[in-house]
């Protein structure tokens, strides 16, 4: 699989928690940053389309835990874009420490858009900017 | 299906994002609150234990997004907990909004003991107290 | 002094860092969320205002963080509203563990109201509402 | 004032709250993940540390919130370090945004040393350290 996107972070000790490693929720959020930095990428900005009524939001996640991420260590997600159909997307996500490439986690995000009124909706302009 | 723990919240703001709706990894944190809790109501401490040396860690997790939390929003986390096998045990996890008993959230959550040698381990009286 | 309103907690583990004790940005997650609920019981709605084009914002925090609040610990902030001047209103927050009231941090907060287009502003049925 | 440290950063949109605006609590993250880095660029190392029983915390912090940091802004975190006493430092800490090099906040964050035993302690091979 080629991968459309790679973001390099580095841990920051306030994402750790009390056993020394990345608290389980954080993961989440490195994983919407990559996210959103793909979306960007293709000239989507997630922040303007919620101001303009349309919520980009995660409907599934799948998080399989591999090697905990520690104080210190840098990694990057990298991010695959698929449609899976014509109203939701998915991404499948991994981490990988840089060090020595070890996969600390796989995920699957699945997501829609969803109008201010409450209906799915992914537009065609959109679709079209994310297949490029 | 009884479930074994209910735990009540309250949204707070800051766990909500510019979509003016809870951020999808804060309910992981939720979640995390809420296991926690049951734990203690089992005489299980998950913050003694770390100290001592063997961390509950999550291996797995699933999540389905049905509906956003909001500002505001009174809601409660039931949990129901199983020995999946020998060193896996799984949380099967439900939010409710408390105005109406929606289901905003399932979540299915494997976790298993590790030792700081990184050998998963459940002892045998921890599954004996959370198996009362 | 009087205290204008008491909000209950307890700690989360996740707000716990790898010290093992609430990690110093965590208690500005407290008094916020206190400082919220001390708005709501006088019929002032953070998030309904901010809706409405109106922000409420933090100007200046002072904290004095005296002890750490640990996993499993109660605690609970007192709220001690007062207008500053025209624009700006100021908070004294207090944080007591509950098992020994020990105080843990004392906190002054000053915020004023922010319109979308950067003026600061607080209207004066706020004013109305906050004082009585 | 000569800074010691530089950091850079870019706002990550969970960090944004329901008004569209970085959280105030956030800041402090940034803050702290700044001085972490300052600390390793001397050859200090806050998690070895804490693993070793003696816990960097913060006793006090000012912070004057002057402009908002928002969705997919980059800024700096310049951080200058002096000693403030014997047994407590302080870092002087500004936040720029990188656009523009408007100043977003001033902080002033003073910490100690801490034994496990809760004494206030900061070794001389550490002052040593950061003084350079």
């Amino acid at each position: 699989m080629t991968y459309a996107h790679i973001e390099e972070f580095k841990v920051r000790d306030y994402e750790c928690d009390l056993q020394g490693i990345v608290n389980n929720a954080v993961y989440q959020n490195y994983l919407e940053h990559a996210r959103h930095e793909f979306l960007l990428s293709k000239g989507v900005d997630f922040a303007a389309l919620a101001a303009q009524g349309l919520n980009l939001v995660v409907v599934r996640a799948e998080l399989d835990y591999r090697r905990p991420l520690k104080s210190g260590d840098a990694f990057y997600v990298a991010t695959h874009f698929a449609m899976q159909d014509r109203v939701r997307f998915q991404f499948q996500q991994v981490i990988h420490r840089r060090a020595d490439d070890v996969i600390c986690l796989n995920a699957l995000i699945v997501g829609t858009g969803m109008t201010n009124s409450g209906r799915p909706r992914v537009p065609k302009d959109l679709v079209a900017l994310l297949g490029q």
